[in-house]
């Protein structure tokens, strides 16, 4: 998510996200990891009696799934700051696929080195539809203090992430589920 | 952290929280299952060069363990509404132990048959040091659409989850990681 020195970003900038499809082993790993077993991720029988008829999909796996999502630079990275205005307008169901819209919505110089990126995210499905959103502040290190790590050895320039972020695709080059041909719609004419 | 019916929370009532030794593995394993390899959680090398010195537990991880270590009861819980004002003013480190103080802070009427409960929450290592803090705000149910959805046999009973609350050890009750002897320390004795 930050892809560059902290004062090169723009407000208004935009940053790639890659999609993901969000699987049963996902939905049960976290349940594994988390130790969280509430019956709406856990029980099909308890899910059913619900409005939503099946198994959610974890909001903080959803969440948690965003920075994996998106090309950061270790170079600028200090920390994640503060997250903000979590909302959930939608449900996320297995089998669903999520993107992320990434915009920078504020950058505040910290001090000489250092300033902090709102991010403003928007996390969609396959019907582009928003399922989550939330605001991210990450702290980053500013141009000059980068360079001045490079100089004296403290940071390696091999630490940034391939590929590079313009390479990548935009949200809207990724097929929706909705253009794929149902399942066995070509065997009907073999 | 939904325990009861919505409208029978008061405002400042604790929920017991249990505590958890953040692990390697589960670093690692939150790794694996998020796609996020950010270095200052993954690569040794580079955390060894930044001011904490070693890898950090991902802030994600913090928070989602955190539903794991409370006591849900399915019947009232409806969904996560939203998180607010997450902020991280300590590292968490590999083998720290963690906690939650949570408090409700507001509970609001919804519907004759919801509401929405806001939890204070303050997550903490051995050493009493708030480590995380956020708002958690969840959609339950009131007592009457819980009493009506028993009588109608939409809703089973055994949906609650053991053990009872009050039967949980309060948050003082665990020892510390201080309290403990140093490892070895028994051996110069034998």
């Amino acid at each position: 998510m930050l892809h560059k020195p902290v004062d090169e970003l723009a407000i208004g900038e935009t940053v790639p996200s890659r999609g993901r499809t969000v699987t049963e082993t996902d939905v049960v790993s976290f349940c594994y990891l988390t130790g969280n077993w509430l019956e709406i991720h856990s029980n099909e029988q308890v899910a059913l009696r619900t409005p939503y008829g099946r198994r959610l999909v974890q909001g903080s796996l959803v969440f948690s799934i965003i920075p994996g999502l998106v090309t950061w630079d270790a170079r600028y990275t200090i920390a994640m700051y503060a997250v903000d205005d979590m909302r959930f307008p939608r449900p996320v169901f297995i089998g669903d696929t999520i993107t992320a819209q990434i915009a920078v919505e504020d950058v505040q110089m910290r001090d000489e080195d250092t300033g902090i990126a709102t991010f403003a995210v928007k996390v969609l499905n396959q019907r582009s539809e928003v399922v989550q959103t939330f605001r991210m502040r990450i702290l980053g290190r500013r141009a000059q203090a980068v360079a001045a790590l490079l100089a004296d050895g403290s940071l390696n320039p091999g630490d940034e992430l391939p590929p590079p972020i313009d390479a990548q695709p935009p949200i809207d080059a990724q097929p929706t589920i909705d253009a794929q041909p149902p399942i066995g719609a070509g065997l009907q004419d073999a």
